[in-house]
């Protein structure tokens, strides 16, 4: 079994009866002192309660605990939302021995739903009795909706013969797309480092990692990535060096997670990984593999298994971008499916097959003009995210 | 029995086997007199050999037939697949004693698949006998690929006295997303216009109509919508009313296919009208019908018949357009559901759900802050959606 434990972080993950199927839905991490903090928050305009209010706390780059609910996302909830949200960090902070202003919240689920207080208030004290240093794995699921696994990953390094620790952990399954900090991310780190570094890490983080996955094209409204770190390990960023490690180890945490999420995306049976390179910028590169990445088209021949690089081709060339479609060349894999604007005539339709057949693989399309490149992650789209969605509230 | 015939126009629809399953899948529509002609193509970047053909004979404004498959797209196939979009023409044009130039053709299917040549050659002349007046119901079945129903309008007026005749059809079922002509439309009168005139009223029409529906947010690599007046009722335009009538008959025949489009989507069950207003302009009043109109968590919910406006909220949220959130009104026909930041509790779930199990209904969004508004038509995604698609090639 994986050891998660963090310095200085206590953790907690409980059932409060907000989920009607009596499943954890409400979760706790603490740092027994201060951390410096960073997050990154969701660019829909439509806002849930907490994110406005992590927003407004975050500023003061220090933090010591956030709760986070499942079953109900606050958001289009109005005031008495905004109420329960204040309320949430108050009745955890009060039993913390905290102020208020160092509780971050978060909460994941239905919109348009108020909260359960009463539920939560009972629950609260027994939460934060709860807390211990291996309770990532029951916060992991406590912040679960469709997700079909909890997602926690843990890294460890050494600054100057310092050892320390990065442990995050994720919810996704539904609501997801890029261009912003995806579901609710939070990441727990025993590295001292100051509020700015911290920021900058995750904003950077958040670009190469959850910013480049997709489920099905809708942006939550509740997307929270945060990054506590407590200084507990002793370890110190000093030098750029020390910077430049510890931000990789961090970012390895988070792209674990970003895979984790879409191999888990709602009814996904595929994870499949969507490089374009050969683009005149970056920013194309992404452009191009976004719209093959969300296309309903493409999504469903990758459920069915279907070497259907039509769908493909189609969806690049309506991407937006200039393209030259003579220029392209689309590899399932190590197979070239198409080249000179059109099929690959010798390659077997049972090669391809054999590729597509797999649980995980990469779509490489070379659009043969320019050195940039971009990758993404998507799923497949299945029968079960539409029986999934269509059942979902009710 | 609706009759569909327009004057000096005659039609066919046969099995030539290019479909595995036998149905018809070759098309012809033919003037006994040259038409004045216009056409409004696919903005996708990837475009078929019959798309890149008919773009250069269109210039001339005056053309004589139309063949059509189904089956396949005649797209990503090379140059062999240009010179077969210039047999088919040719053939065509040899059996009903025309030149090669007056003949366009058009393309349905598979992405990348040859075309069955030898089949069609033996084709033509069995179609071009079969050509008749009555035979717009054969063609419109010949058009079809995922289509469950052919789409078939006919619209009749009178311009000074003389009755005229407008008669469309189109197919759609999959790769269907406005910004451009969606997928194959063929709209033929005996009106007598300038080619000038008729490229004014399609591209004006295609923007009221084709432009703004969605079934799955692909756009198609052989999008062509063609017009076809060949004069023969006597009726002409001569004055700007007689141009307005014309263009209103032609944009309701549109319309009414637009319309047929979006309800026989692919896997669809519902057909429900996104409507926009009190946008501070119609471009973004249409950026935000279009981003609830796309959304799978949005599809999804209308297939489940789940009143959960919260997906709506969040997708004008993330449609990129500004809003404030307090001033949006929801309302499912007649029952409002969300206004004031939240959703509006004295309505019963019942009578929302009333509304959700019609077959069609009407979802207006009031951003409040402008006065511009639009209307775009969606279905709902449904199991049967992703069933179809993921066994479409195979």
């Amino acid at each position: 079994m994986i050891d998660h434990c963090v310095n200085g972080f206590r953790v907690a993950g409980i059932a409060a009866g907000i989920k009607p199927n009596g499943k954890r839905d409400l979760g706790l991490i603490f740092s027994d002192t201060p951390a410096n903090a960073a997050g990154v928050f969701t660019r829909n305009q439509i806002q849930a309660a907490p994110v406005v209010l992590d927003r407004h706390r975050i500023s003061s780059g220090v933090n010591q605990a956030v709760i986070v609910n499942s079953g109900i996302a606050n958001c289009c909830t109005g005031e008495r939302g905004m109420q329960d949200a204040v309320a949430m960090t108050r009745m955890t902070a009060d039993h913390l021995g905290l102020n208020s202003d160092k509780v971050l919240v978060a909460s994941t689920g239905v919109i348009g739903t108020q909260l359960p207080m009463e539920k939560i208030e009972i629950a609260i004290p027994r939460l934060v009795a709860e807390v211990r240093p291996d309770g990532f794995v029951d916060f992991a699921e406590a912040i679960m909706t469709t997700d079909t696994v909890p997602k926690l990953v843990t890294r460890r390094g050494a600054l100057n013969g310092i050892p320390f620790t990065v442990t995050g952990t994720a919810k996704g399954a539904g609501m997801i797309h890029p261009h912003m900090a995806t579901m609710l991310a939070f990441i727990c780190t025993d590295v001292g480092a100051t509020p700015g570094e911290l920021q900058s890490i995750l904003k950077t983080g958040v670009e190469r990692s959850l910013n480049r996955i997709t489920i099905d094209g809708d942006t939550s409204t509740n997307d929270t990535t945060l990054l506590l770190a407590n200084g507990r390990s002793g370890a110190i960023l000093r030098t750029e060096k020390d910077k430049d490690l510890f931000q990789e180890t961090v970012h390895e945490v988070m792209e674990a997670l970003a895979r984790q999420l879409v191999k888990d995306g709602e009814g996904a049976t595929k994870l499949v990984t969507i490089t374009v390179k050969g683009a005149h910028s970056r920013q194309s590169a992404h452009i191009v593999a976004d719209t093959v990445a969300k296309s309903a088209l493409v999504k469903t021949a990758l459920f069915g298994e279907d070497a259907n690089w039509g769908r493909i081709v189609a969806a690049v060339g309506r991407a937006g971008v200039p393209i030259e479609p003579d220029q392209i060349k689309v590899h399932f894999d190590d197979v070239l499916v198409f080249a000179n604007g059109g099929g690959v005539d010798e390659v077997s339709e049972e090669r391809i097959t054999n590729v597509l057949k797999q649980p995980e693989y990469t779509i490489a399309i070379d659009l043969g003009i320019g050195s940039s490149q971009m990758t993404v992650l998507t799923c497949d789209f299945s029968v079960d995210y539409v029986r999934i969605n269509a059942d979902y509230r009710t």
